[in-house]
């Protein structure tokens, strides 16, 4: 087999280790948590069928695959969750040694795309980053506002970090903000978030 | 909420229940049972990473939308086992209704649209669809080679029902298909599929 094809296909291997990271977010109907690779394939669809709400134009392909990569740094650097001060102190010495041997097991042109891909998502400045963030926040929030608030719950998370973690879905989608919004109203009604 | 973004986000949170499908298929390192949108996410960054040996020039977006969608029927209709002649009878009949009940809570544009998708993929005549198939075939065969054919072993595969299954590939790509050739070789010689 020819060296090009053999590392795209060591990568390929590679990343089904991403099916057993788990996150903080529960599947809806109340069930186990979820992995990032799940959460990626959601995030993606979602993507695709909700981009004429994105606040700029997007490269949807672009957008689609930076949802599917974004996480498969966490291979090695574990789930941070959102709300978890601690843990995002030390996230980004983490995920950057991650960045660096995972996506160096494949060609080099491949690698430096898919690490220009994955440093785009985290800059947060392009249209497509934005709206890939907006997908970041919307999809855990869409589960856990269907299971009652449940993963707020069991962390005590209050209304005003999420508000601060949405601040990049606003700049992905106004409407899709709006969604967050009236969600994270209701569930400060419903003694879910605490209201601080 | 307008009614168009209320069916999108009602599609968006039914298809968490593909995560609960699970497949024959294992995870690399002898790992639990793989469910269908963890498939899904893995065949649509293989999509994308290994496009360049696709026999035909193919739209990207396309195939990965492909890939990421064309399991969501199984969340009525159940997964269906490659091998399994007795399942893949009824097959059609059970995935052509969950296709109409799954895709109609979309706006009816998106419904059409992602239907559209399903059936050609399904088809599997076009350059797109014949691509996507290389990938849920390449996919399964890369995880079950890496746990020594313990997939097809448990199930009492043989040789010729893997070929017959990997046409589909050779459409999509004759060099995968070379891989799962020499793939389908060595795992005959270890006396991991029937060789008959």
């Amino acid at each position: 087999m020819e060296e090009r094809l053999e590392k795209q296909l060591s990568f390929a291997l590679e990343i089904d280790k991403e099916k057993s990271i788990l996150r903080q977010t529960h599947l809806s109907g109340h069930g186990r948590r979820e992995n990032d690779a799940e959460h990626a394939w959601h995030m993606a669809i979602m993507a695709y069928l909700l981009r004429e709400y994105a606040n700029e134009s997007v490269d949807i392909t672009k957008v689609m695959i930076m949802c599917l990569i974004h996480d498969i740094v966490e291979i090695d650097a574990g789930d941070t969750y959102a709300y978890d001060e601690k843990m995002i102190e030390t996230q980004k010495q983490r995920e950057d040694s991650a960045k660096e041997r995972i996506f160096s097991l494949l060609p080099e042109d491949q690698c430096k795309e898919l690490t220009a891909l994955f440093d785009e998502f985290e800059a947060c400045e392009t249209a497509e980053a934005k709206f890939a963030h907006a997908m970041d926040n919307l999809q855990p929030i869409m589960l856990n506002n269907s299971n009652n608030g449940g993963d707020w719950k069991e962390h005590g998370v209050s209304a005003s970090k999420v508000y601060k973690r949405n601040e990049t879905t606003k700049l992905g989608s106004d409407t899709l903000y709006s969604v967050i919004e009236s969600i994270i109203q209701s569930n400060i009604q419903k003694g879910n978030l605490k209201d601080q």
